[in-house]
């Protein structure tokens, strides 16, 4: 069968709409076909009405659609439609497996451009107002996860090497967050560094819990026994690091001072 | 002196104009005055051409505006305009001192937003077809930086520590990178491990060198000694790691082949 289209691996962002590129958006707004991961936010799908929307869905932990089928659809489709965008959640070469769907393009002979797209680590670190790097306490930032996609398990945490970095972000952290604070102390990290976790970054159902490694290490406090987000399912980014402290300054905005009510709270429990 | 604007602090992205999210680019689109570094790319100011434009250049070795009297200007300049726009090159959040502008900011009372902008590490991930992570060969991916912008020095390499993520992505590495390259293998990385320097990625200037971190580390071959890239003065971010490697795919696209070209040319050196 003959090739007729080019595939276009686009980061749809961390979730808002207008988080996406402008080339992001302006490809969407003329593709045939689109096929997108579970975690692709609808509002993202109404950029591009005219196309047939294709959910090829990946989520953590979830019955999802295997890796080899989402490649088999992808080839398919760039020998059917001229246009053809692979959206992906985030930015599409972090966590995103896009490696196995070029390389399934590359055999076919099709033609691909890749589109980068906010990964979650910069958007949160947007909403929370903290640089990821700080001059004189953060020179180093490390992405990692410890969640493996599309694999219905997790890695036990003996399996996990922690980077060194200053700062760390943590991908599709909920299941080991608790076992990361514990380890990060053992390792010697302060008890009293700051963490941050937020869900669903950028969109209407952003959720940001602030508090110390010491505070999630601790499996009886209030927080990691009875808070919400242990329960909830959406996608979960952990941010540690020094450089992620609240800043002192002469007025604090309204997203840090939430943040100490949270954290006394927290602590007077 | 009362404050009427309000501040949007802006990562302008990799360099490509639409490579700024669509959230980014309406801003641009409304603001009454956009202070801006150097590394921004005129094709995006021409996005704001209603606008005041400022250069507050910071440029890593070059004379440049210090980050105090940048903080002032954006101070006044929310106390003159109601839309201020503050356009950083990459993501805010990732080596771009937006903490002490946002610092600047709280004390003054004055509001601001800020928005993301693509990191020169996923954007050159992009523009190689590479990922920064892959299964089962990388987990975790540092962003590190050895140089310190505005102070108009480089530190000396004994102070660097690195960072033992599977991919590490060195900004602003012109000036160390074979220096870098040295270090990792004396650290244990293999002498194969993929070295890409990207200088200027998404433009119409973007150029990449493909190698190996020994071949870096050699002063006296014909890449290290000759290669222009050690003369230019655009922003190098390197990125090295064996989820850089080129894939064993049936049919190479083009950019493979000429890195392996420039590879072979470089080994026959």
């Amino acid at each position: 069968m003959s090739v007729i289209g080019k595939v276009y691996l686009i980061g749809a962002g961390p979730g808002a709409a207008d988080l996406i590129t402008v080339r992001g958006a302006k490809l969407l707004a003329k593709a045939d076909v689109v096929l997108h991961d579970a975690l692709v936010e609808p509002e993202l799908l109404a950029l591009c009405p005219q196309a047939k929307h294709i959910a090829v869905g990946k989520r953590c932990g979830k019955l999802s659609t295997s890796q080899r089928f989402i490649n088999k659809r992808l080839v398919d489709a760039a020998r059917k439609y001229r246009v053809v965008v692979r959206l992906k959640g985030g930015d599409p070469m972090l966590f995103g497996r896009a490696d196995e769907e070029l390389a399934a393009l590359e055999e076919a002979g099709i033609t691909y451009e890749i589109v980068p797209g906010i990964t979650a680590a910069c958007a949160g670190a947007a909403s929370l107002g903290r640089s990821l790097t700080l001059r004189g306490v953060a020179r180093s930032v490390a992405f990692v996860t410890h969640a493996k996609a599309n694999d219905h398990h997790q890695q036990s945490m003996s399996e996990l090497e922690t980077p060194n970095a200053d700062t760390l972000v943590y991908y599709m952290a909920r299941v080991h967050a608790t076992a990361i604070a514990k380890r990060l102390i053992n390792q010697g990290r302060s008890r009293f560094t700051p963490v941050h976790l937020l869900e669903a970054i950028s969109t209407s159902n952003e959720r940001q819990w602030s508090l110390t490694l010491e505070e999630l290490a601790d499996k009886d406090n209030q927080f990691t026994s009875q808070e919400s987000w242990q329960t909830s399912d959406g996608p979960l980014v952990m941010m540690v690091g020094d450089a992620l402290a609240n800043r002192a300054s002469a007025q604090a905005n309204n997203r840090m001072q939430d943040r100490l009510v949270l954290t006394n709270r927290l602590r007077s429990a």
